[in-house]
């Protein structure tokens, strides 16, 4: 039996949207989910105390990054990621493809996987489906994700076709080398870039492995958004109903909703974290950029509707001061603001599905963020 | 009156260490005590909470720095630095002086005070005893240094002599020019150098003021510890035994024994955060560089002996990994137990004080602490 499995809770009545739970080993995880990103085995400039007390219920490792430092071998002898890093609840890895794929001239992709450099120090590896499970089950991920190509855009139909079949054929790799199934459950990826037809043939490849959740990949990968909502329109309906559906690396406001709306469960993004860095804020009245010369004596908080730890106790004068003066505590403060903006607007939509009211709470939402 | 008052709660029997109280309109602190810095408005890479839960009583603000940036009119209008920064307990803020006599190059002394240009960019700017004033006092800290000047080292008689002259003189420019005496404690400042006859000269200049407390400055400039220590011997003899005494800039564990031992109530120091930072702590152990090959798979904690947050959760192996992949978490977690440590090896010189066994407290600590 597999170790993560999904239980309906509540249809939206006119869209996609479903209120859901995935169980795992690390406990259970409400859905529709935003997963943040702890890329190195740490949420960047958060303690994973606080990930977790924002409501938080499961994050994502980079199976390239930890492969590389500080090596999954270490991380096993630790007792796995969950006690290397200290986070108690689930966690999702990544197969590290996406990682060496956008290692463009450093890496070769050949039916037995890709070789390829490494960004630290030049070394040569290769990563494989053998090779991204061996790793996978090292850290000890609860969910791991199947060793893909993630096809750029634009790509012609021709290439799409061959590494979508090659993705099914690392598929089947994956699942036959990967033994943990009590513990961890491998989750399949869809691709087919933007080809309706592709991602049809796609998912019914993989579907028929039958496995315990599916992601659909290869999508905000540089196309417009109404292309990627038009290709989303259709992908679930490919996927099997009792099982979770992930949009992989997708996680701006506008973006969370729209997937939601279309059937999807679980979205990761680095975005909340890497613009914190940058100093702009996600709010409900839209970005702040808290670099702005307006606030240098703006001592309200960053969000008025917001009750996260920053915006209780400081202005948005002080992150300003903080930012300007590369001081490691705007990182602190910022990231966790816009990461508690996340996830709480994703328990905002699953408290809207429960209620029946996802289009309503979704235009509220609109209405008040603006532009994205 | 004064707003800081001192009380003397015990004198050691053997030495001149002494456990006492300074009161501040921020609440009490007991001393003898360690002091973090907290220069441009944040003790860097913590949360101010996570200062004050691990036993600080007061930090200090860099007058310099928050000139600078944000400005002290925009602190000022935030209602303070204590409101701007979100800090409850007592602060101190130097004067300036120090920051501004490292310029070198970029600053022309004067008896009207020091000429300098920002290292921010380059503009130019004067900082007198008055506008010393004028900024602390609208950083609104509890205890203000006074603007003096410390004399390198090395540095002959005659430049010494001039120089603790003039601090004198500034002394009394900032006593007159300081209005708020209620809320705000101006503190002065003996110089001298290392000659002892200049240091007594400059101590009868300042004690005929009255203020509510002195520090010793000049030490810990490049002199060998055993001069420094040679020249505190003396140093606190001609300070009033009713006033706190504070040694300014000096925070090594073996500095703050040193330092206790010869009747100092108060330090500050750089040194436990800016070390953190590079990756090196400070253990009931001896220093450990966290950057060693050796910690890889090391998976005990930081120091056995601590019972901090990062002690408490984390492995060597993970601080080392942290390290190294440059995460912000590795400055989060370094800063909090280097500041822990110190923070209660000074903790733990009162309890010794207060049972009279101050010097088998200092053996025990040198013993299992090593060479520093």
């Amino acid at each position: 039996m597999a170790a993560v499995t999904y239980e309906l809770i509540k249809k939206d009545s006119r869209t996609k949207a479903r209120r859901g739970r995935v169980n795992t080993p690390h406990g259970p995880i409400e859905t529709p989910v935003f997963m943040p990103v702890g890329t190195a085995g740490t949420v960047k400039a958060m303690k994973p105390e606080e990930v977790r007390d924002m409501g938080a219920q499961i994050i994502l490792g980079n199976t390239y990054h930890l492969y590389l430092r500080p090596g999954h071998e270490v991380v096993k002898a630790a007792g796995g990621l969950h006690k290397f890093m200290n986070w108690e609840r689930a966690i999702l890895t990544d197969s590290g493809g996406f990682q060496v794929f956008s290692l463009g001239a450093m890496r070769k992709i050949s039916e037995e996987g890709v070789e390829f450099r490494s960004h630290i120090d030049g070394s040569k590896h290769m990563l494989s489906p053998e090779k991204s499970m061996e790793i996978q089950n090292a850290l000890g991920s609860d969910i791991m994700m199947a060793f893909d190509e993630c096809a750029p855009y634009p790509a012609d139909r021709n290439y799409v076709k061959n590494s979508l079949e090659r993705t099914t054929r690392w598929l089947k790799r994956c699942k036959e080398y990967h033994k943990n199934t009590e513990q961890q459950s491998l989750f399949g990826i869809m691709q087919g870039g933007m080809y309706k037809d592709l991602r049809k043939q796609s998912a019914e490849e993989i579907v028929e492995l039958d496995l315990p959740g599916y992601a659909i990949g290869g999508l905000s990968v540089g196309e417009p958004k109404e292309i990627m909502y038009e290709v989303m329109d259709d992908c679930v309906d490919y996927l099997p109903a009792d099982k979770p559906r992930y949009l992989m690396g997708v996680g701006s406001p506008d973006c969370l909703f729209e997937g939601v709306e279309r059937g999807i469960d679980m979205f990761d993004c680095v975005l909340p974290t890497r613009i914190a860095r940058h100093g702009m804020a996600m709010t409900s009245q839209g970005r702040v950029n808290i670099k702005n010369a307006k606030y240098e004596r703006d001592f309200t908080p960053l969000d008025p509707n917001c009750d996260c730890y920053t915006c209780r106790n400081y202005s948005k004068a002080y992150l300003r001061h903080l930012f300007k003066s590369d001081e490691i505590l705007s990182s602190m403060l910022m990231t966790t603001h816009n990461l508690h903006f996340l996830v709480n607007t994703m328990a905002g939509i699953r408290k809207a599905i429960e209620e029946d009211r996802f289009l309503e709470y979704k235009k509220e939402f609109y209405d008040s963020y603006g532009r994205f």
